[in-house]
């Protein structure tokens, strides 16, 4: 019914598009992009877990469904619970308000997808 | 040629994504939801139709579809009409600018297709 | 206690910028400005009060302070009443989410301000 | 040097303005307000240091000051450390971009305002 | 892989929904319309490539795709190189930061698509 | 009558603040602000005027206003004339519509502050 790409056609598309930009990026874009990955790293004060929350509140209040599509997923494999999403998106939605609900479905939909596929 | 939703499928969707949200939202959420629909309701000083179209102005200039297309809806069932949604919908590309003129082609296609539906 | 300048003060320091912005404006700039204030004109579907509420609202959801006072002032000359400017104030706030309250804070404040100098 | 309001300063302030909005604000507004202060509270499944710094992230990307100083002192007297805090932050700058930077400078000036005040 | 229109495709979406628009549309829309595409004209001080270039930023850190789109393929048009793309992306992407990242990835996966046509 | 500070006010305010976001930085953070200047530094492809230009654009339509006040001092040291300047602003202003304005007013202000002092 719904037209979304699964988690694995998402990371692949998101694949070729990293190779695209990589293609004409010049070394600013490429420092970024590190920089990107560096802040969620383990090894600092803050747990992996919280860092991917807080990535994903950011992205939820911001708008930006492929960015909470990331950061939902990485909850996922950082075993985020159930209660915990939901306090992390109940924030977001009170933080954001209601012009965030159309991304916060979307975002329990895929929550919701990466659940049954665990079964 | 163009691959949005019609009216029916996209209501459909919206409810089959508001019930994976009940699944997992705590008792804020759920809160929020029922506030979201009590301050469209009828029985204060503003007519609905009005406050209809303060939702619709609000969700153009923040730039969110689903929720132009839900307040869109809402507008043609509370009986705006083409001049008083044209009155809106400037004041909104006004305050906007040119970035909300995507989701202004996108309001109107959806009118357009409401109107067409009446005859 | 507040810092905030006086509905005169806003107003002279509002025309001073104005003259400046004139005076280094293109044809484009003007003509914007001018469409600008075409779109609360009186005169079409919707009455001037209205389309000051749809402005408000529009200010709050996007978090201009001088935007909302302007529009507050212009709610308050149209004869907006306590009832009405608080079901427009509730809308933005659910729609914008908290981040909206410091700005809904001084939204009041301005009314509150207006509200006492008709006494 | 700078001109912002101290801790207290900004406390009272706020309580002021919260007075005048609940002067005039309908159920709903207070209903809100009542939920905004609930998504922060003890008891669930995240601590509420993390739940604060959840809401500083938002409002950091957001550029919210009043939020970002009210969930700056929250975090301060909820126990977070500068390590801790600095992760967050660091998040927030690499998803909201350097247009966050003055509101990543009031917040740090704010934290080391808090910090100085312990001593 | 991806679903997204083509360049022909999306000029062709563009104008039936500019027709509709201009279907309902007051004079204050059509107005603005105008002023939209004066503003990118040639004549002026700066370069219609430099003109295309502010556009596209502007539209990158509002995050519009239509609208990125439509910029980059104006670059392409005026012949802006890879060197100068990349600056300004660059630019785009420091100013707004990794919520951008998605639609940087699609601007580029646009360019190439422009830039193969070529050949 | 406007309180707003003079260039060198804002510049000493500016490093005061960076001190204190340096005391408590991490590498990501300082890498961040290293990245943040090497994207508008000379010797690419786009002179460093154009690429100053595009800084005020992107922070024009993001509307902060510290910002616009950083790039529109490195505008008036690289040589950009009134009316490159004012087609720049032109584009920002259809682009992000009325909302903008208060920042463009002030904008021009500064401008016409670093004109006169020239003089």
């Amino acid at each position: 019914m719904s037209n979304r790409k699964s988690v694995a056609e998402f990371k692949k598309e998101r694949e070729r598009l990293n190779d695209i930009v990589m293609k004409y990026a010049g070394l600013e874009t490429k420092r970024f992009f590190s920089l990107d990955s560096q802040v969620y790293r383990e090894g600092g004060a803050l747990p992996v877990k919280i860092k991917e929350m807080l990535g994903l509140v950011a992205s939820l209040v911001l708008r930006c469904d492929d960015c909470i599509t990331y950061h939902i997923i990485r909850c996922f494999e950082e075993g985020v619970n159930d209660a915990e999403l939901q306090e992390a998106l109940s924030i977001s939605l009170i933080v954001g308000g209601s012009i965030t609900i159309p991304h916060l479905r979307r975002a329990y939909d895929r929550w919701n997808e990466l659940k049954s596929s665990e079964k």
